[in-house]
């Protein structure tokens, strides 16, 4: 049947007594593509009627739904002609796994961080109301997105709408791990709760005991508190509090009546939050029993559940994990936050070791930097494990709450650099940057896992915002007989020969090592530098080299504006000694989606196309010391 | 009787009879201070009770107050042995106008920008819990900055502590500027309703309308929002959902009442909200009827109310509030969004002439930035008017929502380069470095009120990310007649020589004209090039000039890291031809408060300054030349 739908309209033409066989086929066919070229599983398994239920309702591409995240967008793809597409799904050049406005009129709006798609739904209504449109807006969130402070920040504003928006409330009572704030908790009881007979009753025995200010307040307090407690269970109360107009819970696996409710919230010139029932990895055992698991897979086996490519080396993020568990251990104050990652940082490990020690505060990365620097400030030793494209969104509680107390507070930076098939939204290319144009802090760069172990104790024992940043996947082994112990703002000297110096960032080291090894059989000796530390920079190595080398190659997987390139040749330009500078970094561009190896290839950071520019400067160097 | 206190113990020592007179003499005292040296005003004069109150509840420095935003925090340091520091409040090397952990032991966080109070507090529990110590610990926070999104991050986490954590809501009804979303209604309806009374019979009348789900929505709908708006007045619910036990709302001029609650609220095994009712600008007439004129003030006169220093000269922000309201009238589609400072961005004027066009979404700058965003996907051209330091708070947001997908939204930012006395928390230092950073932005910076606005008008008539910046105060009126068109990534040559070329950004165009004029005495002619576009680089121009020009002098009021400099000798590092590159930036370091033109000179940053270090390095570049 699915082969029939190939827009909106297909849908809509179909006899309603076969929407559940369409939905079965979709998640059949969802499974498979995704058990074939990995992507995200467990959030699109659990809206494929939410999404059937909201393309029935909905005229696209004229009506505009904005995905929050949008990795939950598979089902939208599919229903919006983009079938083949997904023989290509998140591969180089191919079907992206989140929403893309270049990939059709249906995608209204590019989604890939958490918690925007409020904002930009009521940026969408404004538009629509001021140039005279008619056209509906429907924001889709999910519980986890709605704990993000802007998700907040949209709710409170879109409450001054007098014309309608409809945000549906995709409440699979889980972000990608658990969360645990009030909130969650809030819609968990709206989930749960008895419901509307117990309710009146409730609330009238609870208001009774609502206290009076000034009375003997502790006692009160408690009373008040449990009868308080039975009147959240009004379905949408906090909501309303916002003066957002509540309708739900409802089932989201019943496509009738979300197609009916949809349609009569249209008509409400307000607001209208529809909250939706659903369960994430709806249909595929495995994915309901282990969602967080089957959030993000790479290709794996259907009947077992099993990933094709379990890969046997470790990887940087569970060096990372074993680390600090280790750490810990030996130093009461060390403690872990993390942004509702727990499994993608490595940090589940130890929240089972030390539950009271770790804090998931949920998507919520501001809060986790500044929350951090209070305990910084009070004596504990905090580690702050998220994502680098995630930090994007704390640059200013870095600067402000961090640095500008010189607060130790250690950030892991887990996906720094390019991470593949997720694409633009989500490459960690930009904190040698961002992190760098802040005063105070240090960044430093492990070349492998065993420095990357040695980075984070030195992070951790000494007394200053300390940045640690690793790519993501499987983490490199090489050098391991290089040691040299790790000292502030010193880089380590790999090799040292004359005339070129390769300073090489992190994850480049290994791709420097092939480079210096392609000069050697090109007859050419190098010096090869592990940088190490970004921030500061060890301008006294540098200042030697000077003296023995004319070329200089700095490699990073960063973009080259702000980058350790750039800070780098700025600082050679302010020298006496002259030298060239070739800088292979990332190029002032955002970055498609594809493996990593292959967009490595097409920046010109592969070794291969260093080599290349290494080895024509160099010549073109030779060439003007004989006098040319 | 002020002039005893000098510590906490001192006002503890005084008898409760005496509160109100020492309260009145306070007044007096921050009324005097600032109406000479300038500061915030009415935040201050609202929370001389609350502060007593709580300094008589708690044990300081054991106990920790952490000030959200920090502008409202002067009582505080006058009970900790700051009296004296009033003389040089502001200053350069005086009394902050913030809290600094390095001015007193009794600060304990230092703040500025808005809405980390409560995470940093939550933080300092956590810390307090796990080392075992038992101080209190009371973040206070305006029910302005509670519309900031990490506020409500943080308040979603602290339910889950099992310890006492005191939050007071410090609630003027009414932020910078007046708040319109949902929740400051919510609170307007907390602080204006009826009371306990009214509202038992409400809920009872109201409950019986409440809607099952799947009945004819559209009629249950408005009349169960109107049942639901009764219920909003139970107070504190929106907390309690939260799980967070809410207490108020109470009088803030009451301070044994005050006293005796907070006292009751530390024995609580839970965080509590405290909700205070205060007055902006209490107990000066001029600044309760115009809080938002006497938020921060420069030295005025007590009697009148007027300032000393009323500028005759526009300012850029005057400048910028012309020229939208000018461009609005002939286009429709621009549109304009605040984050709670229509007065401080110039937008009061335009919020006045197109009231349904502009939107001040409180201190909510990542909504803000998202929903132009949105806006501008939806056919509008927005205009998003903020100061630099708080646009920072947005840096994901102008990467992922704008720049990502190329949408043209302007950046007015304010108040960028050095701020003078509000200090290291509100510089505009590192606008260029991290909008730098982002692929796809545009950066003007103009040179004088009249680029400004042929800049905003430019960037209105593209169709990508356009950021203008610009400082500061009286706007710059000189180069009147140098007025070439604006095209995309071109600076402007105001003087062509050959020699020396002086690259100056925005700001510092007009030192850059003086140490031209300084080069001219010193019979050294120069080239000065008006930067314009910091981003896109004028290259093409760069390399013509290249051919004729041995030094090349960078200025910008930004941070050296990742600024304009740096880019700019990273890219004549590139080159084939050699010169020398002299930057004059920010070093890579936080910049204390004080007056902008002796911050300069401290810097390095002025026309004298810059001029003695291009004399010499022009002058051992000649040497050079001559064979030395």
């Amino acid at each position: 049947m699915l082969e029939k739908i190939s827009s909106p309209e297909d849908l809509k033409a179909l006899d309603p007594g076969k929407y559940q066989e369409l939905a079965a086929e979709i998640r059949q066919f969802l499974l498979k593509k995704v058990s074939e070229h990995g992507g995200h599983l467990a959030s699109n398994l659990g809206v494929v009627e939410l999404t059937m239920a909201l393309h029935l309702a909905l005229d696209l591409p004229e009506d505009k739904i904005v995905w929050d995240v949008g990795h939950q967008a598979y089902t939208h793809k599919l229903l919006t002609g983009r079938q083949e597409g997904f023989d290509t799904l998140r591969e180089y050049g191919g079907l992206s796994g989140f929403p893309k406005r270049k990939e059709s009129s249906c995608d209204c709006f590019d989604t890939g961080h958490s918690s925007t798609s409020i904002s930009a739904g009521l940026g969408l209504v404004e538009a629509r109301d001021r140039l005279g449109e008619s056209y509906t807006v429907v924001s889709v969130i999910g519980d986890g997105a709605l704990s993000g402070g802007m998700a907040y920040e949209a709710l409170n504003n879109a409450s001054r709408l007098k014309s309608n928006f409809i945000i549906v409330l995709n409440d699979n009572n889980m972000s990608i791990s658990e969360s645990t704030g009030g909130f969650s908790r809030y819609l968990s009881g709206i989930r749960l709760g008895s419901g509307y007979n117990n309710l009146k009753r409730d609330v009238r025995r609870g208001l009774s005991k609502v206290p009076g200010v000034g009375e003997s307040l502790v006692e009160n307090i408690s009373q008040a508190k449990m009868a308080l407690k039975q009147m959240v269970m009004v379905p949408g109360m906090l909501f309303e509090n916002l003066d957002i107009t509540y309708v739900g819970p409802i089932d989201g696996y019943n496509i009738p009546q979300m197609v009916r409710i949809f349609e009569e919230a249209k008509k409400i010139d307000r607001p209208v939050l529809i909250h939706v029932k659903t369960k994430k990895g709806k249909g595929y055992e495995q994915a309901e029993r282990y969602p967080a698991r089957y959030h993000g897979v790479s290709p794996f086996d259907i009947e077992t559940g099993k990933s094709h490519t379990e890969s046997v080396s470790p990887s940087y993020t569970e060096a990372f994990s074993r680390t600090i568990c280790r750490l810990a251990e030996n130093d009461e104050t060390i403690v872990a936050v993390t942004a509702a990652m727990p499994e993608g940082t490595g940090l589940k490990r130890f929240s089972s070791r030390y539950p009271d020690r770790f804090y998931d505060v949920g998507i919520a990365e501001e809060h986790a930097v500044t929350f951090a620097a209070g305990m910084a400030a009070g004596g504990l030793r905090p580690v702050v494990a998220v994502y680098s494209t995630f930090l994007q969104r704390a640059y200013d509680q870095i600067l402000h709450d961090v640095c500008l107390q010189k607060l130790p507070v250690v950030f892991a930076l887990d996906r720094a650099g390019l991470v593949g098939s997720d694409g633009e939204t989500h490459h960690g290319m930009f904190d040698l940057s961002y992190l760098g144009s802040i005063p105070g802090m240090t960044i430093f760069a492990p070349k492998n896992r065993y420095e990357l172990r040695d980075g984070l104790k030195f992070g951790l024992s000494g007394d200053v915002p300390f940045a640690i940043r690793y790519p993501r996947g499987t983490a490199w082994a090489g050098l391991k007989e290089y040691k040299a112990p790790i000292e502030m703002g010193k880089s380590e000297v790999i090799f040292r020969e004359k005339g070129i110096a390769l300073l090489a960032v992190g994850s480049m080291v290994e791709t420097a090592l092939s480079v210096y090894e392609g000069l050697k059989e090109a007859g050419i000796s190098a010096t090869l530098i592990n940088v190490r530390f970004v921030k500061p920079m060890d301008t006294a190595l540098f200042l030697e080299l000077l003296k023995e080398h004319s070329l200089f190659v700095t490699m990073e997987e960063n973009v080259a504006t702000g980058g350790f390139g750039e800070r780098f040749s700025s600082w050679l330009g302010e020298q006496k000694l002259p030298a060239r500078v070739l800088r292979a970094a990332i190029p002032d561009t955002f970055v498609e989606q594809g493996p990593v190896t292959l967009l490595r290839e097409k920046l010109g950071l592969s070794a291969a196309s260093v080599l290349e520019r290494v080895l024509k400067a160099w010549r073109e160097n030779c060439r003007k010391e004989d006098g040319e």
